[in-house]
């Protein structure tokens, strides 16, 4: 089918601008064919674009014969074009209808689409994933990642305002960023080199010039992504601040998510509604247990950790009925930590590592450095890693490194938090190429 | 040398707020001792940290003798901090200093330092690179950082106003996202994948659900990255809109770079003089040229470029001579431009492509995409590249693809414009992680 230029056309108004204060008006509106009704006399179109839906009535004695016959031709999910009149009518949604004059078809969409987007059922994860962008075509989805948007833009702000400076570090790095957890091999040149799985060492190291910095981007862990919080590519929001603490930085962070549900709150009204989510604003500061007294409460309820050990999903499952809303886990046994975790200086068996959780979801991790080299290096050994390979970062060491703490954010888990849904495939653009690569 | 702890101890002020008004007050200030002068009688201590630098004067006579004690023992680059009292000196930086009463080192600078960083002199760039972190303590350095923050800050409000959304496509991919130059292979578990070089046809896909979307991140091309412009891991600014021409974009790509030139000229003051460069705030719109216009005026200048093909460094430093400023370059060749850019449609030799050039440097290139299915599949063929390993991409043709446009912007380049550095190694925080892998 031979579709129609756009020409001059240029939008005048979003469907959510179109309402009875219009009257008479004439307006010219894109978007994508949601709906057909036909009442015989009467053809309604539901346009939907970015920011709502609109409706668009035919009138089979009026219209003209152009516009009539193109609606005809029309089909679920076409992009058109639409100029037309406004006419006031409380019946249609935003109590505002459209009466077209001219009507342009830009995109055909091709029938029987894979999935129903108005359905109030919602199709498999499989069937949905690989139509993913019809499928993102559902407003409760692009809800999902306008609140993700309004939180980036409120935690950049406020950072920025703490005097936060955004930095990019390398993605494709010689050697393990963190040992500990898998690295994806990458072939570059004739080197072999890894993806970065954080940028933990290049954040510490640029804490020796600019202080404060922070980082949102994506990083990489090889781990094979089947649960329903783990991806193995994530967008992760990071933090290192110079002359500070892990207690300096757990307020830093507990601000952050108090501005951040502020924010959402005052600007995704619309979504939150979509998504059926309300959400409280945390008060500062926020509940602070320690790994011991975790482990007591979950001995309680007849779960036993050996001290040491990390906490299991299913105890963190648990902790999140007894702790419904955002709360620290802090006093983690050194050995659980990773080795740039500050042990205490009074018992080092403990270290200033801490967690933030939501629930039982883990949003963040962070803690105190440690800014001593001979330490640094010590720790290395203990856990089995090679100062050699960490030389280029033990030489930022010799340039007056100044204690400094920080902490990693999972935007998806944040973006999990703000909107109440369970499963983390729903808040990323593009899962499938996560999971697994191809649809 | 055994350091001492931060205790309890907090900054209460930067070095920039240290002024004559503060005379009298007691402050405490954190940072990187920068110089040592020694009077005899008297020894001066330049702090430096992010926000500046200030004086610390010790008087022999007077100063307390654990205070005096510390003093002998630094050296520079010792990370340090101060309690002292703050006394107005016209002759001194910021026209006060500071009276310690009490000194803690944090940490120490193994000597001699690898280089001088309040030396006239700049090191060789290889040495610098080597102790990269400590170069950029240099107070030049950090205003090229500052600055870049300070477009990012502008850039993305600028795009929010506009209605545009933030999104995070997939760093690592199935096959080629636009053909053409290299890619790093990746191992993903235990299949191939690579690194996206572009968010290109994620981009295009998502402009069917949020039809304004922009993206921030580092992308990858396999490119060796020996000249002053390229960089094989490379950070990019990218917009696409749906019901948009090139000649849409381009108006909000002028007005980014208006409202970023604007902005860091008002908010960088200091850097600014710091790198001793002036931002002369562009008019918009800017010069448009086309790409016959621009092989006659070469022509002019004895520089013959066959119809059709891509313009040579050489040439581009010559326009950048007859142009020294922003411009667009309009009306390529459409066999000069990838798949994706819309043939013009009065003259399908001739391509909806663009670049907008800074000088003699490409900042950005964009175009009107194609967004007939069919059309996207004959020029995929005709540039050699297989349909069906493009297939994910082209389902995304039968949601109701409408006209749509956009662009991708190099950051490092935008930050060479905005500071006037020539390398862009200069502007990139780890640049031997993308050159070579280590230093």
């Amino acid at each position: 089918m031979k579709t129609d230029k756009m020409g001059e056309w240029r939008r005048t108004h979003y469907s959510s601008d179109v309402g009875p204060e219009l009257d008479g008006k004439e307006v010219t509106v894109f978007g994508w064919v949601q709906e057909i009704r036909d009442l015989g006399g009467i053809r309604f179109l539901i346009l939907q674009d970015k920011n709502g839906k609109v409706q668009i009535t035919i009138h089979r004695d009026k219209a003209d014969s152009k516009v009539l016959k193109k609606a005809e031709s029309l089909q679920r999910q076409y992009s058109i074009g639409i100029k037309g009149v406004v006419r006031k009518m409380g019946k249609a949604p935003g109590g505002a209808e459209i009466i077209p004059n001219e009507m342009r078809i830009f995109g055909v969409a091709k029938q029987p689409l894979p999935l129903d987007i108005t359905g109030r059922t919602r199709a498999d994860i499989d069937v949905r994933l690989d139509a993913r962008v019809l499928d993102l075509r559902r407003e409760e989805n692009q809800a999902i990642f306008r609140v993700q948007h309004a939180a980036l833009e409120a935690a950049r702000s406020f950072l920025s305002k703490q005097g936060f400076m955004e930095v990019f570090t390398p993605r494709i790095i010689v050697s393990a960023t963190e040992g500990g957890s898998a690295l994806f091999p990458v072939a570059y040149f004739k080197r072999e080199a890894f993806l970065a799985q954080s940028p933990q060492l290049y954040k510490e190291q640029l804490i020796l010039d600019f202080e404060k910095v922070f980082e949102i981007g994506p990083f990489f862990r090889a781990e094979e992504s089947h649960t329903r919080r783990h991806l193995s590519e994530f967008i992760s929001l990071d933090i290192e601040e110079a002359f500070a603490t892990a207690e300096d930085v757990m307020k830093v962070l507990e601000e952050l998510i108090h501005n951040v549900c502020k924010d959402v709150t005052g600007n995704c009204g619309r979504e939150l509604k979509l998504l059926k989510h309300k959400i409280e604003v945390p008060k500062t500061p926020f509940k602070r247990f320690t790994y011991d007294e975790v482990l007591e409460e979950l001995e309680e309820e007849k779960i036993h950790i050996p001290w040491g050990e990390d906490i299991p999903t299913p105890a963190f499952r648990l902790l999140g009925k007894l702790h419904p809303y955002y709360y620290f886990l802090t006093d983690w046994p050194t050995k659980a930590k990773a080795f740039y975790i500050k042990p205490r200086d009074d018992n080092p068996e403990i270290s200033e590592g801490f967690d933030l959780m939501w629930r039982w979801v883990e949003l963040s991790s962070g803690g105190t450095r440690i800014h001593s080299k001979d330490l640094l290096v010590k720790r290395l050994s203990e856990q089995g890693l090679s100062p050699e390979s960490f030389k280029h970062h033990l030489q930022a060491f010799d340039y007056g490194m100044p204690p400094h703490a920080g902490w990693g954010l999972g935007l998806a888990r944040l973006v999990m938090a703000l909107t109440g849904i369970r499963n983390i495939r729903d808040v990323v653009l593009f899962p499938r190429d996560r999971f697994r690569l191809t649809p």
